[in-house]
């Protein structure tokens, strides 16, 4: 194997002081540090890493295709993400084989969802690799909210707003503790499932968690249906007004 | 309400650099510091803390009360423990009452799972109350273990060690990537479990992830029932070898 060493550093959730001490120090070491972004707008996780960065720091952008003309199904939409992973990962083996540590930052934790797995895949047979955990984007927002979820014997889902409707009723009728994530224009259908399911007087819903812009209300007085992607539903089962 | 201010401040996983600097800097400006531990056992957590306390820091241990003799079940367990936390939740409320900066050590993240979130309920409506998420046990895993557990549209389940057999079996079935905590003494129950639903060959063993005594191996290899209660099975669908 070449010296290169690839790091995935999870960023945490979004405020600054949430990142971890190795984290910093990580990023004031690395030869390179790349960054997931679409294109023409600036990268979540660099924002969040932006003071701990070394001045100098090279630095790689890694800039989406843009595919919003196809729905997500779409055997293209798939094809394009894969090329993208795969130039994306070529262009971090460039730096790794000439023996540099580079670093791919990732908001939340590196292999709990995010882009940076898709090229942890594609590298970790080649070069040596390193994983910083970080606090995901759920706990920061049930921190923010204050809200206990899980306790004793309870079992925890975390569910993609992607899912579809029925398949989401159906995971949230098990009354238990629940996470939706991916909200964006998933919002209306989480909703429905939540009414269908008579949980949504348990759900809250969380924006930008941890952040400048955090906002938070019970779902069922958000009126309208507008969400970041990055947006959260906590349903909780309020074990501790039992 | 008063002065007082309850924290509950996460502190990872295990490895002293996966606090976050707003954990540090917390319990730098702590009045009191308190913590969870066996009664004859030194705090996981406060380990994990020690070097970020300040010298002379007035510190509050929490002991559980010794109840090894008694079944988890058993309504006279549940009811020394609703009073351990009774009791807990009155000796921070003095330091609180005093309007003291209270900061309570939570391995992992202060509401996901663990003890903090039963003094937090007893507590919130009476205080100022703030979370501090911290990094999970599980996030230190499977960084560990370098095992990307979810992706796309992934369900995560997190299953406790201690439902029934029956239970965790019904849930392994449906081939999802799943997270078993709670081991401990739980371990032949959940081999069982992974072996009936035939996922035994997707679960890895982590047992102290990200802590220098760490170890990991394939459950499957794992050839005596010993386990600690903080160490995970990650029961993958090796999603990137499809």
């Amino acid at each position: 194997m070449s010296k290169g060493l690839l790091i995935g550093v999870g960023v945490g959730p979004g405020d600054p002081e949430l990142v971890t001490l190795k984290a910093m120090r990580t990023l004031e070491r690395a030869d390179v540090v790349a960054h997931f972004a679409k294109a023409g707008n600036n990268s979540n996780a660099r924002a969040i890493a932006a003071q701990y960065l070394r001045p100098g720091t090279r630095e790689l952008p890694l800039l989406y295709p843009v595919t919003t003309e196809l729905p997500a199904d779409d055997p293209s939409y798939r094809c394009a993400i894969d090329q993208f992973f795969d130039a994306s990962a070529a262009a971090l083996a460039d730096h790794l084989k000439a023996g540099k540590v580079v670093a791919v930052l990732s908001e939340g934790d590196p292999l709990f969802l995010g882009s940076y797995m898709h090229v942890h895949v594609r590298l970790m047979g080649r070069f040596r690799t390193e994983v910083i955990p970080g606090v995901t984007a759920m706990s920061g927002c049930w921190s923010a909210a204050r809200l206990p979820i899980v306790q004793g014997d309870d079992v925890l889902t975390v569910l993609p707003g992607t899912l579809q409707e029925s398949e989401l009723e159906r995971r949230l009728r098990q009354n238990e503790p629940t996470v939706v994530m991916k909200l964006g224009r998933n919002l209306p259908k989480v909703r429905r499932a939540l009414i269908a399911s008579e949980r949504i007087r348990d759900a809250v819903y969380v924006e930008r968690g941890t952040m400048q812009a955090e906002r938070m209300m019970p779902l069922a007085e958000k009126t309208d249906d507008a969400a970041p992607y990055f947006a959260i539903v906590l349903v909780t089962n309020r074990w501790w007004q039992a």
